[in-house]
């Protein structure tokens, strides 16, 4: 026992879609020319229409995303040992998603499909207000299967962090499934974040399976924890989640995160932003803070903290990935 | 005469290298292991080289660049109509700098090589004092020839924006000849920006010719125009060009900028910036700014502080592209 311990040298091991976003601004008007639902995500089936989408946006900024790969970025911005598991194809694309993780420090196995769909994109609205507003085309994406998931590797992890959106794909489905037996076999805590409200309400029931027999530590906003139990008010939820899953960590926006295991409830503030630019990322980051002190040995609210402020810095400019420092951000706190 | 004026529906047309940036943020001892100097921007020869030095990037966000396809991007956010000339090749970086150009209103001829190098990309090294310093590997953009200058655009133009840059490519060089005498005949002006302290280095003695015989509005920073001119002081340089050329706007980043016209020479402040980010695209902005304010009937002092605005608004942020509303910016500037 005391040998397969000693192996987790992983902190986090993500699973999650390889995206690269595409980001740019526009007013609401746009979202409702375009038919789009202000925050949430929404899944683009061809190539033709991303590109359809793309013709009718502004000027926009490339750069690395996915919602679980921004996690593990931020993890290892932190100084988080981290590997991600998720499908590029081998263009141009693929290749900017593949230079940025790794050069963060993530480790990241060689995924690159040659042939088949293009390397995901992510076409993001960001609206005046710093909402943003998300048209995924999954393209190489979808192409994870069960295959993909290697079980050496997850039994190098403290925790497997899983992304609700990929319950939208049946095989990603499967592996997502696979990654969890592997990970109730290795002893590693699974994670799982439920990505979106219009997510959970595709997959409620099995999502509520998920987090009441699968999910050590569940991520939500508040729009996906009331989704999940139909409630309309968020103490509803909390009252539900409660006892339902180990740990939760219920993110609020500008109310701040409140983080339920059992019996302790902490209320945790936001952390302190000048001038919020673009919210893309924000759960993501939160995650990424919570996980690296959740699994650096820090108490439940010290997590909590250390995930508001990573989520701080990343809604402070355009992109859903960290640009400043994220180590000496958080010193303070782990003092 | 008076046909040929009505003509002149662009306010400017710019010639320049189609680029795309890739930024990365790095501390200086990055610079000083890959041998570079800060600040300044020099070319790469192949495309593995430059996946080379992408490979020891850390993580990136692609955005269209290019100094004068800035300044058409600027120029267009104020509400001045513009066109570009520069060549991509047609692969997924030539479509991103495609896309954006044209998004913003700025005519783009199509332009994109079936064949040959793929589309220019500038790896940009931002340090945490906010200077960039540039590796550019030209590829595509280095196909600009005379046969690109179409003289019915030029003839549209009441200012036509040459980039000193393509100075280094002889056939790009032919191409800038080429507009210039297009303008001449059309009755466009000129206006040339030196680009960097080490290009007007490698090309003086031409350049000196440019500005006394054949440029109307020169920009320069005071690195450049003291390289120009192979002095020490700022003011012994804004004596040589004073009489030397009609119009010099000399910028000196937080001490402001300077503009000489003959016996006119007025002192323009900075804009006020909350924190600077990232000075990328600094100068192309001010030239925006300036020409914006030049070709819509404003006197120099007011081109000026329209010119610091929109570079205020370009260093507050990482990448050389507006991104926020201009014309809000400068609207009380032009009351």
């Amino acid at each position: 026992m005391c040998v397969a311990v000693q192996s987790q040298d992983l902190d986090v091991v993500g699973i999650g879609s390889a995206i690269v976003d595409v980001i740019a601004q526009a007013d609401d008007e746009f979202l409702i020319r375009h038919d789009m639902v202000k925050g949430s995500m929404r899944l683009i089936e061809t190539e033709e229409e991303a590109e359809r989408l793309y013709d009718a946006m502004g000027p926009a900024v490339e750069m690395s995303g996915g919602s679980c790969a921004n996690t593990m970025a931020g993890l290892a911005g932190l100084g988080g040992a981290g590997a991600f598991v998720g499908i590029v194809k081998d263009d141009l694309l693929g290749e900017v998603f593949t230079h940025d993780i790794r050069s963060i420090g993530v480790e990241y196995p060689a995924s690159a499909a040659t042939d088949g769909a293009a390397t995901a994109r992510c076409l993001i609205i960001v609206t005046p207000d710093a909402q943003r507003t998300l048209n995924t085309y999954l393209g190489a994406a979808s192409g994870l299967t069960a295959d993909h998931i290697d079980t050496a590797l997850i039994d190098r992890a403290r925790v497997v962090y899983l992304e609700g959106y990929l319950w939208d794909l049946e095989t990603a489905k499967k592996a997502m499934v696979a990654a969890m037996q592997a990970a109730a076999a290795s002893g590693a805590r699974v994670a799982f974040t439920l990505s979106d409200g219009f997510c959970v309400d595709r997959h409620r029931p099995e999502f509520l399976d998920l987090v009441e027999h699968h999910v050590d530590i569940l991520f939500a906003n508040e729009a996906e924890i009331c989704s999940l139990y139909e409630v309309e008010e968020f103490d509803d939820a909390l009252q539900h989640v409660r006892g339902h899953c180990e740990i939760a960590c219920l993110t609020r926006s500008e109310k701040g995160s409140v983080i339920v295991a059992g019996d302790e409830v902490h209320v945790v503030d936001t952390h302190p932003v000048e001038h919020v630019v673009d919210t893309t990322g924000a759960g993501d980051l939160y995650a990424a803070g919570f996980l690296y002190g959740f699994t650096h040995g820090h108490d439940l609210a010290t997590s909590g903290r250390v995930g508001a402020a990573a989520a701080a810095e990343v809604i402070s400019h355009v992109g859903a990935r960290p640009e400043t420092d994220l180590r000496a951000l958080v010193a303070d706190l782990l003092d």
